[in-house]
């Protein structure tokens, strides 16, 4: 289980402005999985166990840049149905109102969710999960929210964990059952929260079928009040939170979020001064989702002088979903970042690489090309790691290192 | 040289409704590189030949949808150099005038393409032109533009043509002479346009090199009445016209293209009613260019709702060029004319089928599924043409019919 990488200009995203600037052509061991030691010079790194290092397989990089393996850290990859008509019908002059009236909207994706079984569940999502890879993850966040039972929820958390065992691939789950009122509870939604915290959290908690709460505290979602309910729950049960705040209008959902530690507050469009401060102070993550903000076609972009200014790491999210960004490339959202946002292509790789791995709670062990870290890595035929943000539709990947193994690319 | 498809769905995408309403799983018949007949009985149409076909091969497509081959009607695919420095130094905060000033913008890649030779170019535009491929693609349009000199156009013209030699794909050539001004030629564009008019276009019709001739006619390009010369020595050698018009400003250029009959007019975002009448009074098609309005981040939207109460056809390129559309995908295309533009799905695969088939001069061979029409399709892992515009990253094409021969796709 051993590997060396050479001739590998490494981005290893390390804090700093040299971590973003290639090395010169370089070694890279690989032992267990885990990055071992890198440097130009090979005899100095085999350290006191040269012969341990002996028959193991070299990977010739050829100059190529490499990066830390892409981590997505805020999706909604499993669900069942198609909301293409939807698309369709909207852009033929149909108002929300009437698809919503005749049953579309997330209620079609939560009706065709709740009937398909896991294997289903895995079924489609695997050509969602196959393009992020090509688009250089190895680590993607996935949440429920669809369900909307305990069931449900539980069922589209168990699909998104198995997607491990079908690709090399790294998931890590959150639980948002707090996404919307379902059906059956409409105009009920304190009671539909009371079933989430006692009955939901605790469920998915015992099962370890999560690593975080997420909650959609929006006007069209839920309360501060209600979202400070599921907070705090989740940290009675455990569970790490997260927050959908502050997309459409500000509730003050992120500095709630940050007085529960949040790992990240996600889209934040409408996130205030105060906010960013907050978030400044609690050390969440801001994650970005330029998909949606391109999707609807917002104009109110997200503080990124603010966030820049109080040091708030920023993070960049896919968040695929097929309501809202029907996108499953993260290539193109730091492109998107980048020309929507403005980012420079550094924040744009940075919010893919070690600040996306804040935003799931992962940030010492992924990320980064570091002593220690996970060897989770992309291999790019590119010149400049700029690229990746710039141009679209020339990949550029050429080869995956997941967990220490080589994995070449269509 | 015969083949028969079974079950396929076809788009065919012929006038009026039907042709986007995918038929009933049918049988194609394709003989010498063209559509023979089409429907669900084999029998009938085998006509007078049936022997004919005894042996020829049969491609099951399961069911999928099939549409003609997309066609990208606008790309400057062909140039040597990098931006990506130059898209880098934008987002921290470097001014254009200082990036021009050391040599940066379309100077840049007019210095590259100049000391490239044609391999080199060639070289360089594979990568490109495979991902257009794969998107769907089978013809091409590319335009010189980063020569400049009568030597250098013709390189990028022989360059552009010859990728019908490295890869099974249509290439159309436009010469874009008029481009920008040459940096020799700084504050003497008129006699930039008579070194035009009166060397590269006689030339390079003399050799054949281009099927149509361009101008960017805009206030940081060529003015009306240069514009109106380029056109006129265009037509005198029998060449077709077409234009770069109302990108930035309105200066008339669609108007005058109009006059000329152009095959398009390409951006148009500044196109008034009196330029949409002129177009349809002329049968010149609009092509639409969102990459580069998301890319500028521009905020004039083309004038849809004029163009559709006129019946003027509307065409989508992706206008790949390393300076406002870094996108060598058409599917994106789709998308964000349906995103930023309104435009409906079925509105965007006729705007990259038949009405692209009409932006460069080819409506009447290729861009719809119908008898004596070249046998150039895309078969897809869909189940409604809507999806080629709604997700993206799962591209879904299976397999490409190019001139009657099938290429697996990776
Ligand atoms: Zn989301
Ligand atoms: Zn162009």
């Amino acid at each position: 289980m051993h590997l060396i990488l050479k001739n590998a200009r490494l981005v290893t995203m390390e804090e700093g402005s040299t971590g973003y600037t290639p090395t010169e052509p370089c070694y890279l061991l690989i032992r267990s999985g885990l990055i071992v030691a890198m440097g130009e010079d090979l005899s100095t790194l085999y350290g006191n166990t040269p012969k341990e290092w002996s028959d193991c397989p070299v990977l010739d990089c050829a100059g190529s840049i490499v990066t830390p393996g892409l981590i997505d850290p805020h999706t909604h990859l499993v669900f069942a149905g198609s909301r293409t008509q939807e698309f369709e019908a909207r852009l033929n002059g149909e108002s929300y109102q009437a698809i919503a009236q005749r049953g579309g909207g997330i209620n079609s994706t939560v009706a065709s969710t709740r009937t398909a079984s896991v294997d289903e569940l895995i079924e489609l999502a695997l050509p969602r999960l196959d393009s992020l890879i090509k688009s250089g993850c190895t680590t993607i966040e996935v949440k429920s929210g669809y369900g909307l039972t305990l069931e449900d929820e539980a069922k589209m958390l168990v699909a998104a964990k198995s997607l491990e065992n079908h690709r090399r691939v790294s998931i890590t789950t959150t639980l948002l059952a707090a996404h919307t009122v379902p059906p059956e509870y409409q105009d009920r939604a304190d009671e539909y929260i009371n079933y989430v915290v006692t009955d939901i959290i605790p469920h998915v908690a015992k099962h370890n079928l999560a690593d975080s709460v997420d909650v959609f505290c929006e006007s069209i979602g839920f309360t501060l009040e209600q979202t400070e309910r599921v907070f705090a729950a989740a940290k009675a049960h455990g569970l790490a939170v997260k927050g959908h705040t502050e997309q459409l209008s500000n509730l003050g959902g992120s500095v709630l979020a940050a007085q529960y530690q949040a790992q990240s507050v996600d889209h934040i469009e409408y996130l205030d001064l105060a906010g960013v401060k907050a978030l400044a102070t609690s050390g969440t993550v801001a994650t970005l989702l330029p998909g949606a903000f391109y999707f609807l076609r917002e104009t109110q972009l997200p503080p990124i002088e603010w966030l820049r200014e109080f040091n708030v790491p920023m993070a960049i999210g896919s968040d695929i979903n097929p309501g809202t960004s029907p996108f499953a490339d993260l290539q193109l959202m730091m492109n998107m970042a980048c020309t929507l946002f403005r980012l420079t292509p550094e924040e744009a790789l940075r919010g893919v690489t070690c600040h996306a791995a804040a935003a799931i709670g992962q940030k010492d062990t992924i990320g980064q090309i570091r002593k220690g870290f996970k060897a989770n890595l992309a291999i790019w035929d590119i010149n400049h790691p700029s690229e990746l943000s710039y141009q679209y539709g020339l990949k550029g990947l050429k080869q995956r290192i997941f967990a220490g193994s080589i994995e070449h690319v269509a």
